[in-house]
């Protein structure tokens, strides 16, 4: 049980989009330091499957998606019972309030956001008379359902990258033509970008030594079986310095993984053996594959047995959304009677 | 209680925007004629009052146009045991099938929207730069959510002016789009226009003599009192003709109220006396305030009624959200499943 203190926690709210396989890149990156929100805030997490569906057209690979993706959050460390962890599509407060606010929300903003801006610039790029060719209503809108899974729960606080600091602000744009005309009846809580900070978030190196991204195709699967991750990790680029000689630790793709998984006096002793030489490539391979495989061994085995059918991954997933929705319904009664609806 | 035969009736879909009072116009041109469809279909009505939200801003007025539309067709002879009769707004499977389907509608549907293109043609002539000025996000989706009014009652049939045949070709055309990725789980059925026969659908000369809309404000208001009334039927223009002279009844206003009003025989019989001469204008309007006042007199107390303060009209709205629900519900169901959502 979470202790209640005299003025209650700021909300944070953290959306997964359900798009793919979870891997070391995102654990280390977003999954990490999203879970680490939960000493500080009121914690809520959701799985934004509504917004996959403006890119997953395949039933099943959506399905699975957003299963991998709330199974992996919770072997990652989410505690249900402390946090708020909800499925999107659960909510169905969160589709309703999303038309209200589209009729408080101007054209001229979306024609602004950037995935739509991007997608017309690829048109563009690609020659095509139409800069709307291809442009689904799902991904024009999506700022708005944004903005509604923001502005429903009264969030406080939105942790996000620099590239997506313009999803808050519209949020608060949109709140704020909502307040300006209703206002008197209801305020929407105008919520504020949080950039996380820099001791977390790191991005790691993939098995090209580009950042590990799922476009790039260079990732460690979060949860591989521990064979494959082996042979991922012995992909890992390194140069062809001879053992014995000393290496840079920091220029290492090996070692800038190693040292976000591996305690602090086992990355420090790692550090002088490399850099007074005598340990090769191989060795430090061997050295991250125990760490990794040691540490994400319990997680994957978790994992697996909430991915198993019958799991209790549903009714946890169940339970979430009716936490979620003692925040949603309230605040969609309240903006219905506002407008004049309810 | 409705007979049902071996094969189901089909379904006809009314929507009816609740923007204004409702006025003679309206009830000889949509409500009558709508009406009628219950003979041969099973029919549902609804009050788009999510519709309205695109340009309605008072929540005072917005609550009351919605509850004095409802209390008027109920008051005009809809019956709510017999036909289905709803608020969009209490059925929120429709806001979130808006956002599925919304991923399956290109931009460039929207884009060739008539009533987006007008308020763009509006933008050109008044010499914005910005040709979206002004415009929001409810306007732009609402075809998107009109179709989805159509499809998730599996509408079969859709009574439309010639003027709104691009809705339901919208419509038509996103339940191909759905049915194309998703048809092989479950397809939504394709709707069709229906335009109403041309012995319904009349439209009534206004007071000054051009088409009666609320867009001219020349309407006589369908519930205005005795007095109003009598006093509105005077204001309706007439040529000098001396009562004695013989009269053209086609030519005139008042007689092409009267013909959509009174009984055959009278209609008749007014006509050869107009044709003969000897009847004066103001006495064919007396004639027409008492027909109107007869004929309108119990219905203007059952709206009345019906929108006092604790009448059964919010129960009756219940209740065919109800009976609506059942259709919408295990629509979307079947959708979400088809997705991957559900």
């Amino acid at each position: 049980m979470r202790l209640m203190s005299a003025s209650p926690a700021k909300i944070s709210l953290t959306g997964i989009k359900p798009t793919g396989e979870p891997h070391l890149g995102n654990y280390v990156g977003a999954i990490k330091p999203a879970l680490k929100l939960a000493e500080e805030y009121e914690a809520m997490y959701f799985i934004a499957d509504y917004h996959a569906l403006t890119t997953v057209r395949d039933p099943k690979l959506l399905r699975h998606y957003t299963r991998s993706v709330a199974a992996t959050w919770i072997a990652a460390g989410l505690d249900p019972d402390q946090v708020i962890f909800y499925r999107q599509s659960d909510i169905p407060e969160i589709p309703e309030l999303t038309w209200i606010l589209c009729c408080m929300t101007g054209k001229g903003l979306m024609n602004r956001a950037h995935a739509y801006k991007a997608a017309r610039d690829r048109n563009q790029e690609a020659g095509k008379a139409d800069l709307d060719a291809g442009i689904n209503m799902g991904l024009y809108n999506y700022p708005v359902l944004m903005a509604v899974d923001i502005l429903i729960m009264g969030t406080d606080a939105v942790p996000v990258g620099r590239d997506q600091m313009q999803h808050v602000e519209i949020a608060a744009d949109i709140a704020g033509s909502f307040n300006h005309v209703y206002g008197d009846s209801f305020k929407l809580k105008v919520p504020q970008a949080i950039v996380p900070e820099a001791e977390t978030g790191h991005t790691l190196p993939g098995l090209d030594g580009r950042k590990m991204s799922k476009s790039y195709d260079n990732t460690i699967p979060l949860f591989c079986s521990e064979s494959q991750l082996k042979k991922l990790v012995r992909r890992i680029p390194t140069d062809s310095t001879p053992v014995e000689d000393p290496k840079d630790p920091d220029s290492s793709n090996v070692f800038q993984i190693l040292e976000q998984f591996a305690p602090p006096e086992i990355t420090t002793d790692t550090r002088q053996r490399l850099q007074a030489g005598g340990m090769g490539w191989g060795e430090l391979k061997n050295q991250l594959f125990d760490i990794l495989n040691t540490q994400l061994g319990p997680l994957r085995e978790r994992y697996d047995a909430l991915m198993a059918p019958g799991s209790e991954l549903d009714a946890l997933l169940a339970a979430g959304a009716e936490k979620a929705r003692k925040r949603a319904v309230p605040a969609l009664d309240q903006v219905r009677r506002a407008i004049g609806i309810g």
